[in-house]
């Protein structure tokens, strides 16, 4: 097993990684508390693989277990779906010493977040992450939140786990589509922090792709040390945690402009990358072979390296939207070369262009069958 | 003006306690951000007093200033309201620059708290208190929240303000009722920490009913600083903290009980701390000389001292989903003598016993003229 530390003072913890832990009762030792409820909050589509064994691994630990399964996928990250938290926690007179359990990708871990920031205002909660995504970015480093009808993310908060267990077998009942978009996050963190292990994906992205295990376990380690040295130096994003949003401007703006769910959020950080390694070039701080290179790798990551036309209005309405607009100004996360980010305002016609020079072909409209 | 520090590491900040501090663009120069957004939350009957003078002041120290204005009532602290504010954030793109701006009584500054600690994962935000209740208590400390349907305040944060700004000159337009409901948290901060308080009260009562300045400003600044001391020796309410709900389990019951709003927090606190000096007596810890100097004091201000039949059954539910409810045992703040209180499990049929002692003689039914 592999433990990452995240050094936070008093919120530090642990992200624990290997095969089969889930089912492994000594996995939650750290967390139990014996007078203790534990709730399970997952969805329709994890709960039927691996409910049942956190369930029995967290028996001993906890006076109740209890489950609540919320709806599947990102248009199910509202408010509404998070008062079925809530409700089932007054429900069953949950109290303080409640524990929450976070079992399915990263909508299930951001919503179990933030329903535990919030409940009584604030109880203790724990990631079990079964997505690669959720495994190698958004269970670690405590952000949290639910999406609002008028932007992605806009209320949450920052609120750090006790335990975050990365179990990689779960991976194997991930969609292929899923795992890619997991990869997305995985070439992201190469991509602003390390070279070398940008060189490492080049040669291990086909064994990822097929879920070998080893490699899988190396990968999420790497994303994991990468990104808790980036939390512990500006826990709540005050400066150099935005580096983490390099192709999230523009992802963002693709995700809201499909309408959530339609595009996978690793799917538009993708095209997000592509986009802005290309705005990186425009402004003189990336070598085109460098961008063509990160844009190989997307492709081969099974991601998509073209973006959808929303339109030049609808674009720039989306990634104003975005939190990393401060005064009026877009600002970007930037390649100053491979593995050197830097956060800078971009002209909004700059970026368009990089839109335009990546738009995908137009597609031919479905003739519905009749 | 008086000034109380709240002594809480890297989120310090100050208490303002004067009369005319609103109109007094100075006020207000400590937390100026130039390019930024403020948006005043208020609701329709502090506005018209008040909204317009803010703004005045805020205009020199931001770049725009904005008004969302709530509908007033408990009845109104839900998520739906809470959402109003997010809307009208993000459909005046506010970014992070942005500070919020608490223009009322506890509801107001409750729900724009916990609007600040959620959108966008935290905005800064600076309680201005219109009510006495919310200037002796809620406005400081940092608790936020918005109710549930089966609880009070069960959903919010820890999240502390920028400054708080008591301006008295505001509690002329207070009605007499929530001017008495505000003084049942006075009450509460002499009985928990401070006899020669408790003893001051009882000789300026009538002044601080009749709304004399002098006699305002003291009350107000002794009680901040008395809150001030809890919250920074447990700003997250692991232990000491609790102290400050004496009155509140069997408060928050007849809130909740009664519906929220029909009676206010504060006589349902004046209630409240009648029956637990009540059960403080039964357990053998306070003189019932003592409980009933305490009972009379609150009767002087205006509150009531009798509890409403809800009936044993209901009266129990609703303590027991109180958060101080840990483990299935409720625990209850009791003094053991004036000033000296103690957190401890008590036997509900005690508790039931001290509201039977203390029930209202049952209200005739009206009858409906036709």
């Amino acid at each position: 097993m592999t433990t990452v530390r995240i050094a936070l003072d008093i919120r530090a913890y642990d992200i624990r990684i290997a095969s089969g832990l889930l089912g492994a009762p000594d996995t939650f030792a750290a967390v139990a508390s014996p007078k203790g409820t534990a709730l399970i909050v997952t969805n329709t589509t994890v709960a039927p693989f691996y409910a049942a064994r956190l369930e029995q691994s967290l028996r001993p630990h906890f006076a109740r277990v209890l489950r609540c399964t919320l709806p599947d996928g990102e248009q199910y990250k509202t408010w509404e779906t998070l008062d079925q938290i809530f409700t089932d926690l007054l429900r069953h007179q949950c109290d303080r010493k409640t524990t929450l359990f976070a079992l399915g990708g990263g909508v299930i871990g951001d919503m179990t977040g933030f329903a535990a920031a919030s409940y009584m205002r604030g109880v203790p909660f724990v990631q079990v992450p079964t997505t690669l995504l959720a495994q190698v970015d958004s269970s670690v480093g405590g952000k949290t939140a639910i999406n609002h009808p008028l932007g992605k993310n806009m209320i949450g908060a920052f609120y750090q786990p006790r335990l975050v267990v990365a179990d990689l077998s779960t991976l194997r009942t991930l969609p292929p589509r899923e795992l890619s978009a997991g990869l997305a996050e995985v070439i992201k963190h190469a991509a602003i922090a390390d070279v070398d292990f940008l060189a490492w994906l080049e040669a291990h992205i086909d064994a990822l792709r097929a879920q070998d295990d080893a490699a899988l376990a190396e990968a999420v380690a790497r994303c994991c040390r990468i990104k808790a040295q980036v939390v512990a130096q500006d826990e709540t994003e005050t400066g150099l945690r935005a580096i983490l949003n390099f192709g999230h401007t523009f992802g963002h703006a693709i995700e809201a402009g499909m309408g959530y769910g339609n595009w996978l959020h690793g799917e538009a950080v993708g095209a997000g990358m592509v986009l802005a390694a290309d705005l990186s070039v425009r402004l003189g701080l990336l070598a085109p072979a460098d961008a063509e290179r990160l844009a190989r790798l997307i492709a081969r990551a099974g991601l998509p390296v073209r973006a959808p036309d929303l339109g030049a209005e609808r674009w720039a309405e989306w990634m104003q939207v975005d939190k990393k607009a401060e005064g009026g100004e877009v600002r970007f996360v930037l390649l100053n070369g491979l593995g050197r980010p830097v956060l800078r305002a971009a002209p909004m016609t700059e970026a368009q262009a990089s839109i335009a020079a990546h738009l995908q072909p137009s597609q031919p409209q479905a003739v519905p069958s009749a």
